[in-house]
């Protein structure tokens, strides 16, 4: 493509790293994307198979397909496209990790702080976000951060009989469920003492910002099957999302999950929790905290065994008067015809705060995927037409710098 | 073995059912048992596969090794001892059902209200049971009801990205902690409003009799790997779990349960539960009450669904007066050298009310089993020892009769 391209080994999973010099005194540019995908499983539920892309009704389906495979590749193609004709001023550095949707990308974050110079650009080019539902252009102005926590309990050492036990053995699946409801108040609000403390006011202008983004109730339901009626009362929607943090149960299992029935009291039960940040709350604090919560509400005669931080990343917000934002904002209005919305995204891409110090460059995060994209889940894809608008965006962003 | 003996269908599994007259006069032995069993599962935990009988260090591991194949099989040995002998000198009649494990043996019970002349007799004799931890020869006083339920609980049509929607679209597996939260006051009490009503008082005597039976909460920890701590506040253990009911989570299933974690907000949750009863709880009652329950705390924003009553069984409690207690009470002394204890047992045989009713007989409800045996869990197993323990108490109690 007209970049020179190497693999970096790193105590991880390895990254790809391409580079491209500008003219002189051009800015360069640094693309940023995952390779690495979320589980694909339940497998059962796929169409096609999660790792054979298959094309249907103008959309791309495959594990990887929005997030973040499809719409890294659009900005690699206008790259190829701008070199071929010839029209590329800029600098260019692309950085590929393997590790953002589960390590938390501690080998990126790791090798951009001892090797900043690499990095060294002047904006970040960052498409591993989505438009907001209604399909409006959209600028991401905040990311969240998360960490992640799994609980075990465990009573006996085998499963017991049901009925011999009951009412003498303690019930780990019970004492799990009872732990997990002390994390939320009755207004939604989360429960874990401190958790509050370091969460930066939100400035009149952000807010001016976040409500661009329009929210349609209805529509939210007819689009996921459920409605937007999480998070805390009186707020919304999308400062719920953009300007609360979460305290999410991912995964809860415990006892007998086959078909009928099995009269045991299970021996253990295992809950998966992530929490999403807000600047400023720090990854390592929040940790803290919800462990000392689950330390205060430890059930009786069961053994709790806490596993910390599996990938912990620093949420962010952009600064609204970013020159980045600027030309990203052109260039977008420009390709689609529409003005952008700013929205303040729930989501969390742990490396880019990092990237950025390192890089030395403000990020631009703008890409096309759609909640019909179903990121993270069974039939994920993206649609061939907003592959095309990617690519226009990334050809206009490049030439315009 | 000198019975006559023949399969009967039913619309569910088969019974095996086998007679063979006493002599003129003499009263006629209805002996009980059941030959399905409990899942197998999780099989990685078996040192020896469930359905390979093995004997190690002096027990015999397999599933059903105790529950309750090894123990109708040891009476069933004693019979034909005796007939081999010529010294059987009462009738006896054996049913085996295939439904007790799973299904609340609703066959049998249907087929002995239907056919209750085929079942007729003065004892009805019961292994289904196991002696009380101590080790104590042990006379069973009551059973325990149960009935099943299972709650589904629905979010969105498919996994949700954690962070794009954590704080809008409300979570199964937080909701259904809440709502298992909902079913136990502080005191380990059930909290289901009408739930106490029908609960028929202890007298003085049954009291007495419960506290024949010793409990080493040490003892049980060590069995068990768990201490005796759940259940209500200030009863002691005997009398929590023979005299009080229980809600009880047998499995809690939502979203990803592989290794690593993944940032979803799980589409469903699944609670399997069941409840024990004691006298005179009725078991459709108790489910009105629990959906009722249900209902009242539905979470918002989620669809409910609630699977009725899989199996459900009347719990019941033996008349402290009976003869056939005595004549069981002699014969355990005789053959143990040992005072039986008399136990409220915590456990559940939904069909031995009916069928006691349909034969017009008293259940004598004795067995060999302990802890060890883990019935229900991996490796289940029976001590050779204690089988023949069982086959010489079956022999006494034939030949008194």
């Amino acid at each position: 493509m007209g970049l020179e391209s190497r693999i970096q080994d790193t105590p991880g999973k390895p990254l790809v790293i391409a580079e491209r010099p500008g003219k002189s005194g051009s800015p360069t540019a640094l693309v940023y994307g995952n390779y690495d995908v979320q589980p694909p499983d339940p497998l059962e539920d796929w169409v096609s198979p999660p790792f054979e892309p298959q094309v249907r009704n103008g959309r791309l389906y495959a594990r990887g397909a929005e997030d973040n495979k499809g719409q890294f590749f659009y900005v690699l193609k206008a790259i190829e496209t701008l070199v071929q004709t010839d029209s590329l001023g800029c600098g260019i550095k692309v950085v590929l990790e393997g590790e953002e949707e589960s390590e938390g990308s501690t080998a990126l974050t790791a090798y951009a702080q001892e090797h900043p110079e690499e990095f060294a650009a002047d904006i970040l080019i960052v498409t591993d976000v989505n438009r907001v539902p209604s399909g409006e252009p959209t600028i991401i102005m905040g990311l969240r951060g998360i960490v992640a926590v799994e609980v075990e309990l465990t009573g006996a050492s085998y499963d017991l009989h049901s009925g011999l036990h009951g009412g003498i053995a303690p019930n780990p699946a019970t004492a799990m469920a009872r732990l997990i409801s002390s994390f939320h108040n009755e207004d939604g609000s989360i429960a874990i003492e401190g958790f509050e403390k370091n969460i930066r006011p939100v400035s009149k202008k952000e807010k001016e910002l976040a409500a661009t983004a329009p929210f349609d109730a209805g529509q939210y339901e007819k689009q996921t099957g459920v409605p937007p009626v999480a998070g805390e009362r009186g707020l919304p929607p999308f400062e719920r999302v953009g300007f609360r943090p979460t305290l999410e149960i991912n995964g809860l299992h415990s006892g007998y999950g086959g078909p009928g029935g099995k009269t045991i009291i299970p021996s253990t039960a295992v809950a998966k929790i992530t929490s999403r940040l807000v600047a400023d709350q720090a990854p390592a604090e929040a940790v803290r905290l919800i462990r000392e919560h689950l330390a205060r509400h430890a059930p009786e005669g069961l053994k709790m065994k806490i596993r910390g931080e599996e990938h912990g990343g620093p949420p962010m917000r952009v600064d609204p008067d970013s020159k980045s934002l600027r030309l990203a904002e052109t260039a977008l209005t420009k390709v689609t015809g529409r003005k952008p919305v700013f929205y303040y995204e729930g989501a969390s891409i742990p490396v880019i705060p990092s990237l950025s110090k390192a890089a030395g460059a403000e990020p631009v995060l703008v890409g096309f995927g759609t909640e019909e994209g179903r990121a993270h889940a069974p039939n994920e894809s993206l649609s061939l037409d907003d592959f095309k608008l990617g690519f226009l965006y990334a050809c206009e962003l490049l030439a315009a710098l």
